[in-house]
């Protein structure tokens, strides 16, 4: 985990929600609700949030946690086909050093009366400051917090 | 491989030239080398050809094979190294239909007195349009092009 290293890796993650595919899909459409469930959250300062969620549209957070360093997450959206799937390549920044650039691909499928969905990230995590762990660590908090959205918005 | 379906997969093909890595860096950074061995061939017919070769920075080609279906390539740039590194993610569409997404990284380090370039992609291929063999396959012929660029650049 020298200066310039690259680590590749890739992690799936799949989820059930009791909530059908359409309504799964505006919870990332919609920029209201994707920035309550997937920038807000207890101890999270954020700065800036913006979504433009259409295919070459781009999605970007700057933001901090509990004071700290200054995070940036910056997204462009390379496919979209509705109430299924969400393809988007990002990478994110720690105190002005990039940690990683990911493409991650989201599938939205019915199940039973519900959705399963599924998550997967191919990324590469650069000169050591990230670990594909924490990644799919991180990523599995935002799809309980998901879950959360869901069930709130009733 | 039904539709919108994604196959998730990776690759890796390392490359031997006899080359410092500054001049393999210049046929990436360069846009008139690069879309000398990346875009023209015998056979292919290019429509359009633009590089941005920046962190942020675009790059787009339209092209046909022997007068086939249009082809569009489209690429960001996601982190730069200057001689060492350069990482984008980039879509692929075939008569206007997408057919793959990916994040392509690739390392250029000192070999002996040339280099060695380490080329990783991480893709996903859509609706089964499109194969990673395939895709291996075109990687190849085109760092063989590369190859023939910097011997002809002497």
């Amino acid at each position: 985990m020298s200066e310039n290293s690259i680590a590749h890796g890739s992690f799936t993650i799949e989820q059930i929600y009791p909530a059908k595919p359409q309504k799964v899909f505006k919870a990332y459409s919609d920029p209201v609700i994707k920035r309550r469930w997937f920038a807000e959250g207890e101890g999270w300062d954020i700065e800036t949030y913006d979504l433009d969620f259409r295919v070459g549209g781009k999605e970007s957070s700057c933001f901090r946690f509990q004071g700290g360093d200054l995070i940036t997450f910056d997204a462009t959206y390379f496919d979209i086909v509705p109430d299924n799937r969400i393809i988007i390549a990002y990478d994110m920044t720690v105190a002005g050093r990039r940690i990683s650039a990911s493409l991650a691909t989201t599938e939205i499928v019915p199940e039973g009366s519900g959705s399963k969905l599924i998550f997967t990230e191919q990324g590469a995590y650069l000169d050591g400051q990230d670990q594909i762990l924490q990644r799919e660590h991180g990523t599995r908090e935002l799809l309980e917090a998901l879950a959360k959205e869901l069930a709130r918005e009733g």
